[in-house]
């Protein structure tokens, strides 16, 4: 309400669609207000709640009642709140046909995943075309904790064309013109030079203003300033900046829910353990990238097991990147812990006690870098490890936050090929090429307690994102013995990721809801 | 189903009413199933879907859209499921005086917060009266993660009055018997002994079961053992072991969830990390109350600032429980750490990277016992300590499960004072009276950085359970200074509490929902 008062100041000749929450007698909707006039002419309220993944809205918000249009200069247009929008695709209401809606404009939240912004246009252009009705949707943009939102605001027309394309992952504005005399019929643009004189609402041409609010600086009108800014010089720049490819889409995620984490909480430095694996080295890249060098820090802790190949090529990526290098061995403090757990411990062998010991020393150590100078700890687990629990508690899972939590191990090297494609080599070829290992004791690989990457990672995606059971998995091929004990480990290590810390998500949800809620407890064993 | 076709064998002269997942073609149903005669007989699925808490019913199954009766000898009995009871108390449906429904039959998975039995009883005597109908209320007995249910189910008459009480925070068999000719008007009790013959229905008389079925051990059928078992010798004896004050309640409900938490998940001892204060002394108690003595183990880490004083008293506590008792100094540990991180850290003095260096090593040591014996580390932090964010990541925070996370440090003295009353002072009145410390620099006091405890705690509690705000806790008597700082600890340590191990829940939920779903990153302060 304090942010709509402001807004309000500032619409007299321009109309503005700002969400907000409605706090009426009846109880808290999520809605939409129409500003013109420096008044709340008309609010909305969204009647299709969200409620699955990260969307708990049936548990805060009453449900709306009533679609809502209204008219601009005679030409009849509806508003609707994110989800709603999806209900059109079976209900069709209202048919623009019988109802004369020519334009539907779709304020939304929508949270990115991979391969969903091909979702969206496919999903919007059937509704337009369905209801024959011209959309514009308007997605939020920026990271909040574990989503991101993706911006990629839209206009399709009643065809189901896509007429413009606003920014992926990052704050825009687009303008779009239409002439009234034409719209009823098919949707075409104004080449004109756009400027506020232009703006005014008049009989037979009118603007449409998609603006991407993320930020309201306290001591400026950011709004005005963008009027007298932008410029329009044709329709092709309307289809902006596009990803070529998955990664390069995935990557946009991770870099601009890193940078709002990190921004967001008030921190400017992060500081990174470099294992001289493949996972600590994208995740300093995508921080670089999300911060610039000058604010991300990296700890190298080398242990008796630590290659001296691990340091050379984590050197070698601080150097590529110019970031700050800091050396901690941790032997003298591992010796200190063996000493006085003389008694405790039952034999000599290197086994899980110990690796544990040492990766909760470089914890605890990562954790005092924090303290002493504010820097934020980025964790640098992966989806496929974090999955079947091949992670320490304490350990290297100690952090505030994970930017490649929910990517697979697969996917960690296709998009530090892609960083290197893009950016002239940041990572060294050998971090990308060497196999996989914690050095956590001597000849340690992950393979000698996990599935090949290449084989893990489908299972993982099969159970946990086409959420098949144990005999559809096997089903596709893979090997009875491999995919119970995938399973098994997915579901005994749940009590780690209950307190792991928050990262990116970036896959779809499971169908039955939320980015798995699963209990802890349970007897369930294949 | 693999339950429920075991059960049915079992019913050739029985009813039995069990819970199940009922999925059919139309979607999954939280439903019950009337089993009599070695067959299915009828299905009720739920309508009144909960989700709020730790409940997400709406994401996973489809409303039941039927209310359910079936006669027994004439009688009309209605069947429903927990949440659906609730809405008769508006909806009047069916009022029993038009459908005829004599008894209503509510099977429920109610989990405990303090005065929740007594919620429960009030509601159900004002839906008993205000439908005219006889109801019995089977609640679920056991823990699951945070939840722990709490068993306390009931036989109300049309009345209003409790006629029957089965054990609370236990499992139980409660076998109540009716004279069907009185039924219609009014409840009457049969004070006969019990058998199995008794049990089959007939014209005049039948019986009601009411059996908790926590577990179904594998080789055999304790539902015919107890049908043998039991015999009733009069009415009085139906308002079973109810708790004397809330205390005794609370930790009812804190050694059931201990128990099935450490059961149910396989582990058989568990440890936990001694400091000579209040939390790690009521922790131990409670985990001996749930494990016994021969399965708790305490780890005293003095550091350099450990009082002699702690050390005594953990010492007498593990004396008076007779349980084991381990000593692992950390200060050679420590030294190791600030020699290695010479350079690193900016001064000499004992901040709060130094205390958090420390926390952290009795972190990595109790995991270590943790991984080398298979003892569940039980974390010792409350609720008062964790909503405040006065409590180290990694350290202290270090276990799998925080039996009182939930419970305010006021109400762990009060609890602690209790089981000295009633098991003649098991902890040491040492413990009880010093004033509270963390011991990691010298001379320090929890009300250093924190009010007291009497004001925090009911400051908290008007902020997370009665969700006011700032002006209102004002309005309680509260320094507007205190309770800002309050709020604002509570508001920026959500990072902490996210990355905590699961605990037993024993307050109520905050009106709007969960036990507070609150996002990490948000620029809102006061």
């Amino acid at each position: 309400m304090k942010y709509i008062k402001r807004i309000k100041k500032l619409t007299s000749n321009i109309i503005a669609i700002i969400g907000f929450v409605n706090k009426s007698y009846e109880g808290v909707y999520n809605s939409a207000a129409v500003i013109y006039n420096n008044q709340i002419k008309y609010v909305y309220n969204k009647q299709f709640l969200s409620n699955c993944s990260f969307f708990d809205e049936e548990r805060y918000f009453k449900r709306g009642n009533e679609n809502f249009a209204f008219k601009i200069a005679d030409i009849l247009v509806e508003i609707n709140i994110s989800d709603d929008i999806f209900h059109m695709v079976n209900i069709e209401i209202p048919p623009a046909n019988s109802s004369g809606v020519e334009l539907l404009i779709n304020i939304s939240a929508s949270p990115y995943h991979t391969e969903k912004i091909k979702e969206r246009i496919n999903i919007l252009s059937k509704i337009a075309i369905k209801n024959n009705v011209n959309i514009a949707c308007l997605n939020m943009v920026g990271g909040q904790d574990e989503m991101v939102f993706d911006g990629n605001s839209l206009i399709i027309n009643n065809k189901g064309k896509v007429l413009a394309h606003a920014k992926p992952f990052a704050e825009d504005i687009m303008i779009y013109d239409f002439k009234i005399s034409r719209l009823k019929s098919s949707l075409s643009t104004n080449k004109e030079r756009h400027d506020k004189k232009e703006a005014k609402l008049s009989e037979n041409h009118r603007s449409l203003y998609v603006i991407d609010l993320k930020y309201c600086p306290k001591n400026k009108s950011n709004i005005e300033e963008y009027n007298y800014q932008i410029s329009i010089k044709n329709n092709s720049s309307k289809i902006k900046n596009q990803p070529s490819c998955l990664e390069e889409e995935i990557l946009g995620a991770l870099i601009l829910g890193t940078r709002d984490y990190v921004r967001k909480n008030k921190f400017k430095e992060v500081v990174i353990a470099l294992s001289g694996g493949i996972d600590s080295a994208l995740t300093v890249a995508i921080a670089t990238l999300a911060l610039g060098r000058d604010n991300v820090n990296t700890v190298m802790m080398p242990s008796l097991y630590t290659s001296p190949e691990s340091i050379r090529d984590s050197e070698d990526l601080c150097r590529n990147l110019s970031i700050n290098f800091i050396t901690v061995p941790i032997w003298p403090i591992y010796e200190s812990y063996l000493k006085s757990l003389t008694s405790i411990l039952k034999d000599n062998e290197i086994d899980i006690t110990k690796e544990n010991i040492q990766a909760r020393i470089r914890g605890n150590i990562i954790m005092a870098f924090s303290n002493e100078y504010n820097w934020l700890v980025l964790a640098t687990g992966n989806k496929s490890e974090l999955s079947v629990g091949y992670c320490t508690l304490y350990g290297d899972m100690a952090g505030g936050f994970s930017p490649i939590k929910d990517v697979y191990k697969t996917m960690v090297y296709r998009i530090s090929k892609f960083i290197n494609k893009k950016y002239s080599n940041l990572i060294p070829e050998n971090i990308i090429t060497k196999v996989p290992s914690a050095e956590l004791k001597p000849d340690q690989k992950d393979e000698d307690k996990l599935p090949p990457y290449e084989i893990l990672d489908p299972i993982l995606k099969a159970y946990l994102e086409d959420n098949l059971d144990y005999h559809l998995i096997i089903k596709k091929g893979f090997e009875e013995k491999i995919v119970r004990n995938v399973i098994n480990m997915v579901d005994s290590s749940e009590y780690k990721r209950r307190q792991s810390s928050p990262g990116i998500k970036i896959t779809p949800p499971a169908p039955s809801g939320k980015d798995r809620r699963y209990p802890i407890t349970n007897s369930y064993k294949l």
